[in-house]
């Protein structure tokens, strides 16, 4: 692959499908080889837009493809596994939607087969290519916020339900994802509580907390339901606390010099010895790039120079880990459950 | 008290007690005969604002003058209960500061109380006489929102650290006595995690999750640390869905016609059965009127009529109950936590 | 051109060309025939996006196609006169960028080319067919906002600015044309201040005023050197008021049920014989639909029934007279300009 | 008057007076003496909530009680001038609330006198004394902004309506004493056009350019008849820019660090030589202290070390000069009228 660009094909042309056709289109590193869908209607709308490109119904023409270094799947959660092993096994590298498999023992047999064919698995965590997560993980890991109290996080809109998946799934990744990327440690126990308002159909509103051997907690709040779209995420440290907003076109990230201060000298038992400090608020410039760009950058880059991915498969894995955990939880109102138990995970592999 | 006001003493003249004093002053139906308070300096601050009014640091005092015919206690949680306790017996009226005492046990011993000597008791959850918190409660019971599927809160900002009470008890008792309020149904029990950020301090972060019998969820998000100050509420039903943000200085409740709808005749098994409507948007005219205000000449309304109040402490001990139950919890990470549960409950007292 | 599209040449594909041709193209009624431009890159970006559309630096190849129906004019305006009475001089209906032309006079001219050929003539102001601009208009036109005071408007952000126009041709002319549009009478003089803060460029701030016949007054501040993108506008009626915000992504209307009420029967001559009412707000549900999608197909029907289009080339001669009038008031910092001399103006062209 | 408070009278117990009365009362160096209204119901209420007044309906008891040293005048517009003449003549300090009188002739009379027997005369314009403006004009005079090229503002809502005074006199009021007291220049002519709404009634709705020797513009837009309250102002510089939004709890002032970049080099005729530059933004922490507490404070130094006031009586002739051309400009609908012909003014008078 050395001097030229990475043949792509891609998998699914539905919601996110053409999102990954455009860029991996307008990519500096890649081109788009074939897309595979089942839908003819959509294969003719892309053929339309992408002359050059061609059009199967039938992903093993991808598979056995030379021309295609790599494949991009964009279909429905409970087809990545088949999809990325079948891939895998034909010797392409692999990009995959998030989540990257419905349960983390496909993800461990992913990763194996990827491992002992040294190709790129590699999952489509986009938020973690955003200039404001970039920044925020910054400001923590520069410890310009200090120790880290929480991640407080809502994610809401109204729709769109998914059938296959439920709404932590679809949305609480995200910010598992962004967690799992941004934070100096991993979690080591979940509780989770969603509800159904709709018969037949998936959770549709979640609240996870995250607990972490620190003082440190996360909590994610996702809702397919809601009447406004909220993206709001607020992060608090020793020394400042950050505001994420990412429904905002600019000013996505107000970093507050806020906080609290101890008093050690306090005499009175029953009088906390608290004090309150308020100083500046600060919006750093954040770029407008695309993430997906950036992301599929990344991605072209990995395959090329054989180095591990931001979201490699294997924080792919404790983010379905984390979601699994989540989904025990669930099932019994809250009741935590621990993570970071590989042995027992693996047996009942 | 039939053609005149009520003579009304006050306890405690810190954070809440001066805006008792002054309304209790300006009421209709009510003057203030004496105010309590351990500290000379505040006792002096409020002579001189109140100078027809008797100040003592000794509250007996207050419980021996014939001239009270009530009481309003706005001292630390801790304190509640044994000055309550001695209000009733000394046969004056009672108005509690939230929560109305730190345990359930206390609640039913003074409601006790109060039965016995045909008092009224009332719980100051200022909430619930607010003209927004009012509307809410009209357009759930007159169904302009259908069927209730959630009520999401989020109440927030930076301080006060309280010494004796962690932040369920101190914030999240508001949205717990909305929702016992507004809605037609009693939570069934409960998860919640919580966490402390100060050694030393009470938890000043926590999640709550409230059960209901039905596909109704709540779910309550509190915060002693957060940059900036957050007070708002989602509440989604079948037909209507409104965002209640108490922040906004007008437009506090918006009300809007979206929502799904259900398509019985899908005939695909993979794709949902939803879809998605979108109407206007509409404000209704929120009266600006003083909460506390309306609340006070319903106490003195209730004791000079023989009524329940709207804030009874029947009530009150239903909100306790859902603390109690929530710190259960928070101890043990979220595990569920049985509600109504009397039986149980009262043996332990 | 029964029973087929309408084909259409673009000329010029800079900043706003690309979005005629894709609107011309996924238009249910017209096709793009030919793009021309005199940059040869953006005559290969057009031809990569649009493979089956031909290219051209020379406008007369379009003017001497069969196949091109109407001319879509989207060039510096300095051009327009030039490009558009060419098109019209042979045979081709026209569609031009705001404003129609730098001059009254030529504007006028254009208006008697088209009619002597009976062609349609229209001018590109695309907020008349937003649902915005739409929905307000009903809202004045049902009565349902009174009699109207004003309109005030602000639009600014931070670029870009323009080399041959300033910025009363770039950005007021959108609020002028709404103006025309949505209010029932017409303006009868003005007056405008302005100013140049970069040596060489045109005037990049300006604020405009227009009288009307009656009580109503319009307003207009536009800006290229703004922090912050800005584009509101209020309209005061005597019943009620609007604010729109086209920043806002969703609830760009907002209705408020707000005012002033008169007392006849004040008593005190000092004293203002006048109340306040305040009621709900309301904010319609306004569509998603893309304006330059509308406005195109109601080009096409206009060409195919020969009727007159809302942004008429008469309307667009409204416009332009009173963005020459503002611009004689600006050398004169404010000095009032009226409006509405055909004859004096007539003798000078 | 060393060593000891400055005792003030102050007469007009309407809108504005009880916050006078308020802070003269809970000053450092001030207290309040005696109350002066021709409202009896007025006075009462003054006497109940300050038992330690004396209050009176005559405002000369005022001029001849010897402890009075300073004498505040918070009564309608028109009645400033003979009240603060005759309290100069007895001797005493004058604090009078904006505008200082209804004519620059008068003004300058009344500084004559004060002159004479020198006695501070102070004008009440609260804004100056706000945290956010002493920010805003440290922001320009250290440099901060660079260059200013304009000042922008709104300040609309909906009431009240004066009778003796237009919305100029009432609300453009503050935003001309802001400009004159934060800019380094003063503007040399002002075009205004206004407009009624209500028969019989003053302007409602006005707006005002101000014309510098410089580059620098400054517009001030106010309307009385507003769905919405709106106080905001932009202020662009050729290094940074500042949003100042008064209604805004905190983050009251946002300074951008954004603007544009002259490019000499540039080849093309009709090209820009104009680039764009996007920073950080940055709110700086404004404290909460109430402007008119600070503001009394002041007062009571210049009385005591006969010292200008930031807001003296000659910057309040300066702003009154303003206000009288701006009217005379309305009544000629924008007819630009020149400030600073000193020697032509004092004819009139």
């Amino acid at each position: 692959m050395t001097n030229r660009q990475l043949g792509v094909g891609v998998i699914g042309y539905g919601y996110w499908g053409p999102n990954l056709v455009r860029n991996f289109s307008n990519g500096i590193s890649t081109h788009v080889v074939s897309i595979c869908d089942l839908d003819p209607g959509k294969l003719a709308t892309s053929q339309r837009l992408y002359p050059g490109v061609t059009t199967t119904s039938d992903f093993h023409d991808l598979l056995t493809n030379p021309a295609i270094d790599a494949v991009a799947i964009a279909t429905p959660t409970r087809t990545h596994y088949d999809l990325a092993l079948a891939a895998l096994t034909a010797g392409k590298h692999v990009f995959v939607e998030k989540p990257l498999a419905p349960t983390a023992d496909q993800v461990r047999r992913l990763i194996d087969e990827a491992n002992r064919r040294n190709l790129i698995l590699m999952v489509d965590h986009t938020f973690l290519y955003t200039p404001a997560v970039q920044k925020i993980r910054e400001l923590i890991h520069t410890g310009e916020l200090g120790e880290i109290y929480y991640y407080d996080s809502i994610r809401s809109s109204l729709g769109l339900f998914q059938s296959d998946v439920n709404v932590i799934w679809d949305l609480a990744v995200h910010d598992i994802s962004i967690i799992n990327y941004i934070l100096k440690e991993k979690p080591i126990s979940v509780s989770a509580t969603a509800s159904c308002h709709v018969d037949g159909s998936p959770e549709n509103m979640a609240h996870i907390t995250l607990f972490f051997d620190s003082k440190c907690v996360a909590h994610v709040s996702v809702n397919w339901l809601s009447p406004i779209k909220v993206r709001q995420t607020f992060i608090g440290g020793s020394r400042k606390m950050i505001v994420y907003d990412d429904v905002e076109p600019t000013e996505k990230i107000k970093v507050y010099d806020k906080g609290i201060i101890l008093n050690p000298s306090s005499e009175n038992a029953h009088q906390l010895k608290i004090g309150y400090r308020a100083g500046d608020m600060w919006a750093p410039h954040i770029s407008t790039t695309e993430a997906l760009q950036t992301e599929i950058e990344h991605f072209a880059d990995c395959v090329m120079s054989n180095k591990v991915p931001i979201s490699s498969a294997a924080s792919g894995l404790e983010i379905v880990e984390i979601l699994e955990a989540a989904s025990r939880s669930i099932t019994e109102q809250g009741r935590p459950v621990r993570l970071g138990q590989p042995i027992a995970f693996r047996k009942s592999a």
